[in-house]
């Protein structure tokens, strides 16, 4: 069996996603120059954009094909995402974000903070067009519940002890809120029965769930450096991931001295993020974490399975195990 | 004639407006305790919810009376500007508002910002449920036109060579076009005609434009201090205003290079405040300005003629004599 891959997925939503991208580029202008300046910045920088394509495939698997309506609210779901990048640049003070220096760093925060408001705004904007209000109240409870997740991250931050729930919800806000509702509001705008739209839901969730505790177990990964993310910048932040929680729960008191020290009192010095690094390998801790995602990976793959045979279905489900594989 | 007063139109609406807070208070909670409590201290600081009032008193003009769904539109409008609020105080770094400590300055940027999309993405909610799909696009675009007002305002600040025309972009983009679209929805969800929610939308917006100009006039007149805000927060932060692009214009070689030195350069000295203070009065530009909010309030009086007399209708009017009375 073959390595499992996003492509079959990709390629299948790959002419709806022209649209979407060019919606996208047509809707972040504005006559102030500097919104679709700085929007651009993080557009152009890429990314899976796996939340639309989710919207896309939501679609697809309600109506075999995908409309103007779905490519809408794929691209609303898309700035979505990208007004909650902007505003956690700000907010993790970070320098970089796919490679390229962060919006925040070329025009600082005030900037990052209303364009952030800007894109939000324009994504309500969008979803007004698609002219179903019910899609529309999924999206903004998501996104209600996005900030709550961020706003909880926040609050665990520099707390190592913190329980497996609260990193669950912090997980489930930030990252699957938005996952389930993208891929539930594809099938709904396409005319989804209620089950095929719970079922992309309950897909949506747990495939970002799996993304991200995935995430968060690599961002320990040396190996990560290769795909244009810095190593360690969760532990530079302080923030409280499934790795960190696992090696602090086994830990011995020398051990647990080392993260308090580092992410509760932020005092890191030359060679801890290599200390920490070790510390994780004598617990097995990013491995570990990394089977926590492949169980909502799989479960992902599970909620498909009463869905009629189709090339998107199977594509969702290579999603989902790609997903796992990253996680292996 | 008695100076004209807020009165009337607060008695109108206040039955209403115990509604429309109770409905904030509910929805601003969050099982995230830190939600409610820094969204709370914005809140119970008070400020005089001009917004929502006139989302009511649209409600009143179209239908006599205000139901539960023109309660809840109240309710998200003052979440749009109570979101704005936080973003604009991390924007700005202010320190206080409304005579209290800023939430930036108690619980961090982070927190402001995130409280600030919170309440953003509740307002959505809200609108959702009054289930006018119309109504929701009006004020995602108005939430659009916001940002962009700001953002504008944040590249004319330390400009006082700025344009009229710009500066009134700022004006209108900042404040205007939410006072514009509360009115002008309110009317809509209680089922107005056409041409009298056009008429509530032009009414809202020249009040809207002549209460900022009076807000930036009055930012530099010594005696706002007994209202609880600070004297000269405009010049502190390099801001544009009226004022100082009349005093600017009409300055000489010395006055211009203080302009520029303070508001360009940022370079402020002990006495700048009063030695700008001096050189407005001299121009006579404070009371030029409020000239220019008096034009913009006597219109939004004059847009109110055609309709039926009500006492909503006397209240709103006398709400624009009051704001160009301020304006005196």
């Amino acid at each position: 069996m073959s390595t499992p891959s996003l492509t079959p997925l990709l390629t299948l939503t790959a002419p709806a996603m022209e649209r979407v991208n060019s919606i996208i580029i047509d809707r972040m202008q504005s006559e102030i120059d500097l919104i679709p300046t700085l929007a651009g910045h993080l557009v152009s920088a890429g990314g899976k954009r796996i939340r639309p394509v989710l919207t896309l495939a939501g679609a697809m698997i309600a109506a075999g094909t995908s409309d103007d309506r779905a490519a809408k609210l794929a691209a609303a779901v898309e700035f979505i995402h990208t007004a909650t990048l902007l505003h956690d640049d700000v907010i993790d003070e970070s320098a970089m974000r796919r490679g390229k220096e962060t919006a925040n760093t070329i025009w600082g925060n005030e900037a990052s903070v209303l364009v952030g408001d800007f894109l939000f705004a324009r994504a309500f904007e969008l979803m007004v067009e698609t002219d179903d209000i019910v899609v529309l109240g999924k999206l903004a409870g998501a996104s209600a519940r996005i900030t709550e997740g961020e706003i909880h991250q926040m609050l665990i931050a520099g707390k190592p002890d913190t329980a497996i729930g609260d990193y669950l919800k912090v997980v489930v806000g930030k990252t699957a809120e938005l996952f389930a509702a993208a891929a539930e509001t594809g099938a709904m705008v396409a005319g989804a029965d209620t089950a095929t739209a719970r079922i992309m839901h309950d897909y949506g969730m747990a495939l970002g769930i799996a993304f991200q505790i995935a995430d968060d177990a690599l961002d320990y990964r040396a190996d990560q450096a290769v795909l244009g993310k810095s190593v360690g910048d969760d532990f530079m932040e302080g923030k409280t991931t499934l790795p960190v929680m696992i090696a602090f729960a086994d830990g011995d008191d020398r051990e647990q001295a080392f993260w308090r020290r580092c992410l509760s009192d932020g005092d890191i010095r030359d060679g801890d993020l290599e200390e920490a690094q070790s510390m994780l390998a004598s617990h097995n801790a990013i491995d570990r974490a990394l089977a926590e995602a492949r169980n909502h990976a799989d479960h992902a793959e599970t909620c498909l399975t009463s869905l009629p045979s189709s090339p998107v279905r199977d594509g969702l489900a290579e999603a989902a195990r790609f997903t796992a594989s990253r996680a292996a």
